[in-house]
């Protein structure tokens, strides 16, 4: 933190102007899932490109998508400066069900130190904290510390199906050394941590066929086969009794977990019995031999996400089914590549399809590769030293269990690494009801950010 | 056929007549499914009734019930006489697919020798055969040769919900030396044949709990248990891989085929490529060591009826499921027994349960005990010797894989074993649209029906 009075002055001076930004655009209901909030979509993208410019990002542009539009800004202080774009998205998760919201969920307010409103925490303060951030260095010091690039998108929350053309066709305009995502979540609030990885995503439908029609159980279910007990047989085999995936191959690619990781795992705090309450699960599962961490943040998963054939209603049909359906998806860790990955489902499904049953594979949309940051990035290493500072702490390597494909695709079309510098917290009801920020964290991340882009001016 | 000139000529006299009674009672859609066409069920009843009255029946009363009503008769010739129960049902399925239909369902019409309606074949003209038979015995012999006690019931299509309390309550208007079934069907036309058992049933629902709701795949999957995939282990479970069902104690009430009715199973021809080709299935299956019509009439068997857990809709839903449920039916065998078996299932589902899944256990609907008439049945014995010389063969001895409640509550309640003497035939498209009845097994059914009254009088 070389200047601290200048940009902290600044923020300190424009914290409530800052905040009540943030509220006005938490007023806007950019669902992007629902077309009746279309225009609202509009009015956000609007209010953010407006922002940057406020803020004195000299080019900025809505640029149009198939979908909702990108935000995008450019601010150029030097060409041996180096550049980073700074990722964040504009739209939010639909508010339902609305009935559990305390106060509604596009006025917001603020309660014991905490403001609620949907996107409080995912992902509009994020944004508001990198632009206003980049105000108080401009502001304090005539430019920022370095080439930035703003992508700020409106469709993360309905998986970003325009984004990965876009990039690939804007990769001039968003060259940069590093990637720094203000979407994403820490730890725990004053457990400052950095996600090292992201998982990928492959899956499949699996169709099965036994017969033209259900037939009558009486005539029929002892004589030909029954295609809900043919998925039921199939669905099984896809792991071991004991938790493991046991499709051949599946394994094949992954990378062993080194002792250094499995200690730096193991260094992170995770309360089993409160993991369970949370879930109301009875009882912990998975692959042996690895801690519960180790499976959701470092170990491929497969799982299955519905299945069903046959009589679902009430009381009884005596029907022999015909047809029967599994939907399936597997958590992807490095070097898995989930094109080959759906391969050896396919192969599974067909070495495993009991007699007299007809499969269909059909790959699922979504699919995303793993990511991974090297360790030795020296814009992760900035965010550590920042961080570190700030909380006095060390911060924990973490990793996440989902999947963000964004990060990937920054990683492959510009060749450089996302590194997660977000503010959200676990508890922050996310996609729930009665989202909220912490406001210590609004104060707390735009200092963050101010010290994170200067760190990375080297 | 000791007098045949007498009845058999009323018969041939009034055979248009009757004829043209069936389609008179055709035309009253008595659909005991719909509350909609329940005028019209009762329009059957009264017909049912009158038409018994005009046949010569003295004793005739339309019995309530909690539902559709029961048509009641009696014609009590002697005390020395022997009584015979003729059993049928005046209700009929639901028509649709209405446009599957060639012609409505209830504007019967005769083409090529077959009369086309919904009913026909199940059950009405089974019902016309028995009275016509009657009224031509008491015509030309002034009255029949035994005592007589109708039992047409309006609810049979609706699984006969009110029918065991009323049997029960009836037991001493009901009482008789045999129970004669106009519903039920021969193996083939021109293939006599006499049905001497049919299957119980007994049934579950098994709802399988993990957690409070469904999880978000990344960050639970790895972790905690999938009640899709607790399912899908537990489900196949059920069965061997070979097919023979794995329910400890299962079989241990199952008397074991005696040779000889292996031989009479044999001797029933069965055509394995169109048994295949009728339901669209391309490998019979079922428990090794018994041929496909030795499992189908005389083994006992574990459907799962439906399955479903999870996200069913369009593309893919990362979810970790936290409920599955799956319906199981079991037909059953002599001397199976209902509730026994439904105790073995939820011991099954106790032991093979995995861990870190609640299971609720729901017996269904339903449960009916096996049924199977004595070889030595004098009432057996006399169809067997009418269908011998009506076909100068010898019928085949058949079984059902289906359930029939009613079989089994009158042998329980009235002591009497019964008989099935019925004309319809496998192709008559019973239950399904285009249903029809051949005009020749009306011709043959009367006559048969006179017959074998005849010869129950000993």
């Amino acid at each position: 933190m070389s200047e601290p009075e200048t940009w902290a002055t600044y923020l300190a001076q424009h914290e409530a102007r800052h905040l009540d930004e943030l509220v006005t655009f938490l007023r806007i209901p950019s669902v992007s899932a629902l077309p009746t909030h279309r225009a609202d979509v509009e009015t956000a993208a609007t209010w953010v490109a407006d922002r940057l410019r406020s803020a004195g990002v000299p080019d900025v542009e809505i640029i149009p998508t198939g979908g909702h539009p990108l935000v995008y800004g450019r601010w150029h202080v030097a060409d041996d400066r180096p550049t980073a774009l700074i990722y964040a998205h504009y739209d939010v998760q639909p508010p339902d069900p609305l009935d559990l919201w305390e106060s509604p969920p596009f006025a917001p307010v603020i309660r014991d130190g905490r403001l609620y409103a949907r996107g409080a925490a995912d992902d509009k303060a994020g944004l508001v904290i990198a632009i206003t951030a980049v105000e108080a260095l401009a502001r304090a010091q005539g430019g920022p510390p370095i080439n930035l690039v703003f992508f700020f998108e409106g469709e993360e929350e309905i998986g970003s199906p325009n984004l990965p053309p876009l990039v690939r066709a804007e990769r001039e305009r968003l060259a940069c050394d590093a990637v720094v995502s203000a979407d994403g979540s820490m730890y725990g609030p004053d457990t400052p941590s950095l996600t090292v990885s992201t998982k990928g995503l492959a899956g499949c439908q699996v169709d099965l066929r036994t017969a033209d029609t259900d037939l009558h159980s009486g005539e029929y279910g002892a004589a030909v086969p029954n295609a809900v007990q043919a998925m039921a047989q199939l669905a099984a085999s896809f792991h071991t009794p004991e938790g493991r995936v046991a499709v051949a191959g599946f394994y094949d690619r992954v990378r062993e977990l080194p002792a250094e990781e499995r200690a730096e795992i193991a260094a992170v705090p995770f309360d089993e019995a409160a993991f369970l309450q949370g879930t109301g699960a009875t009882a912990l599962w998975g692959e042996p031999g690895y801690s519960p961490l180790e499976r959701r943040w470092a170990r491929p998963t497969l799982d299955l996400n519905g299945l069903w054939g046959g009589f679902q209603g009430a009381g009884s049909k005596t029907v022999t089914p015909c047809e029967a359906h599994v939907k399936i998806t597997c958590r992807l860790v490095p070097d898995q590549e989930p094109a080959e990955i759906v391969a050896l489902l396919e192969r599974h499904v067909a070495e495993h399809c009991p007699p007299g049953a007809q499969a269909t594979v059909t790959p699922l949309p979504g699919a995303a590769r793993p990511f991974a940051i090297r360790r030795d990035n020296p814009a992760l290493l900035a965010a550590a030293s920042v961080l570190r500072e700030l909380f006095a702490k060390e911060p924990l390597v973490t990793r996440s269990g989902g999947t963000l494909p964004v990060a990937e695709i920054f990683q492959r079309e510009l060749g450089a690494d996302m590194v997660f510098f977000a503010w959200s917290m676990p508890d922050c009801n996310a996609h729930a009801p009665n989202e909220w920020f912490r406001l210590e964290d609004f104060e707390r991340g735009r200092r963050a950010y101010c010290a994170y882009l200067t760190a990375l001016a080297g």
